[in-house]
């Protein structure tokens, strides 16, 4: 458990400075071949815009904006394969500083290669991810650099500055449902719909494949288990505590969805957004249309996380959907 | 030949109060991966993120908000089954006027349902485009409208604002790859790119299966060509005069790419920035890759003009490409 202070309001609306230095704000558009699906008027914020194709960039650079020259003099480190690794790689750019990531044996080359062309050192080590971890935590420490967990209060502040856009750009929003990896993105969203109008209904979207999240918010408990979606972005094995305890205080609901039915969801956005959402995007697209009755005429809001899917997994998708 | 004065950078800059009161700048994202295979320093105008998923929604919500409330009374008429079409039917949405879109018998089903869905009124009439547009513009008349040919002067206008965006966010730009269909976009851009930096140098791109628009602006006459793309965005089959003068004046050169190297960019697009183009939008891409050479270490944008792909056409380009 954290024992930092959990992020509010206020501390997104100061983020904005930072964020808005190196980003732009997302689209919101409406989508009415989805509304007609969902039979609610649906919404999709498109965070898959963004410069490295997820909302975790947000969170990265204003970490970076916020650290000190000496905090940053001996760069950033983190392990990760995904969004978070690729976002703190576009935050040490942006800044000029060096970031280093580690990766298992055998890490997703086409992942490495774009963490390398962002300019990261990318270090492979161990044979699994929490090897990888530790030994990267011991690195940073050793060469007094700054390593940056999934899940920091500091992210948060700043993925919540894509919750304050829904409110902004859609006051009369009803429901949001967001996709839950680590829970950052959840957390950032709950904290700034809540404070700002506490009817706003936010729900969390796992796969059933992969509940460990789901599985801890709904027992209190922190219960690690099965990891066998193909959605990276939420495929999280063991629970966050940090992010458990914003998502307790906030939190309205949290549904699974089954990899089959998110694969759907991804043809679907194709289809009717034209975009292409990753797995953990099109999740809460496949939970709208589990929910249509509880949905029924509202405004919903569908976070697309990201769109970062390899052209095999889209392609092994589109031809088992022909 | 229009007689209307060919629209200047000032037109562009007093439009972009009208575009920006309903559409946001779109992204001009750097991408390494596309850098490395083009050998040059590769960036990515992003007017597939629009909300219509097409830059042609930039003139048309500056048409709509310049006519004054008599002009639009009789609400907006247009023939098309593309992207000026759906661009027309928001317009008019977002101003709360009617608009009548004429398409031939036998239309793209999904491109009806996108521009019903939009709230307007889509009336099948006649064997081809030609007999449609010609009754819609009658029915214009008829019911004192306002029809929206595709390439006039109001329309450049609201489309360079994007070009402004590429010219603000990327000031040491050396090249500018834009698809031609009708011209709007063309012609849009190397009005504001020249006039800003005469250096700058802008290039058309058409598919060699639909080249009539390239084979009159080398020419210097209008020639009818070809049409067999399976683009629909660049595919014209008789050439545009009012835009065929302003790129005679403009435009620095006009290439043509083979619809397989088009294919192939679309999926280049995929797999580099994560975004859907359409056909035409991938253009730009398979036209940098064929001027290697001559783009070799410049700053390279392409301008993605639409995601507008059908699921069925994006689902046979990928099982080809396998």
């Amino acid at each position: 458990m954290s024992d930092q202070p959990i992020p509010t309001l206020r501390d997104v609306i100061a983020a904005r400075a930072n964020v808005y230095r190196y980003l732009r704000p997302t689209a919101l558009h409406p989508y009415p071949g989805l509304s007609k699906l969902v039979g609610a008027n649906v919404w999709v914020k498109h965070e898959n815009h963004q410069p490295v194709g997820a909302f975790k960039v947000r969170g990265g650079v204003h970490l970076a904006a916020r650290l000190s020259t000496e905090e940053l003099a001996g760069g950033l480190f983190t392990a990760s394969t995904g969004n978070h690794g690729q976002s703190i790689a576009y935050a040490a750019k942006v800044r000029g500083i060096k970031a280093t990531i580690a990766v298992p044996e055998g890490a997703n080359p086409g992942k490495v290669a774009a963490m390398r062309a962002l300019g990261a050192e990318v270090v492979f080590h161990g044979a699994d991810f929490d090897t990888a971890r530790e030994w990267i935590m011991g690195e940073a420490e050793a060469r007094r650099g700054r390593f940056v967990g999934p899940t920091e209060e500091i992210l948060i502040e700043g993925v919540g500055t894509y919750a304050l856009e829904i409110m902004e750009d859609l006051p009369t929003v009803d429901t949001i449902l967001v996709p839950v990896g680590a829970g950052s993105g959840v957390c950032a969203t709950s904290i700034v719909a809540k404070t700002i109008n506490p009817k706003v209904e936010v729900i969390g979207v796992q796969s059933a494949q992969a509940p460990a999240m789901q599985k801890s918010w709904q027992s209190g408990q922190l219960v690690t288990a099965e990891m066998n979606t193909f959605a990276e972005g939420i495929a999280t094995r063991v629970p966050f505590a940090n992010t458990q305890r914003i998502m307790r205080k906030y939190l309205d609901d949290f549904v699974l969805v089954d990899d089959s039915a998110i694969k759907q969801a991804v043809v679907l956005m194709l289809e009717h957004t034209r975009n292409l959402a990753e797995g953990a995007g099109a999740a809460p697209l496949a939970a709208a249309l589990n929910l249509k009755e509880r949905l029924a005429g509202k405004n919903v809001v569908l976070v697309v996380s990201g769109g970062n899917m390899s052209l095999d997994k889209l392609r092994a998708i589109l031809a088992a959907t022909a």
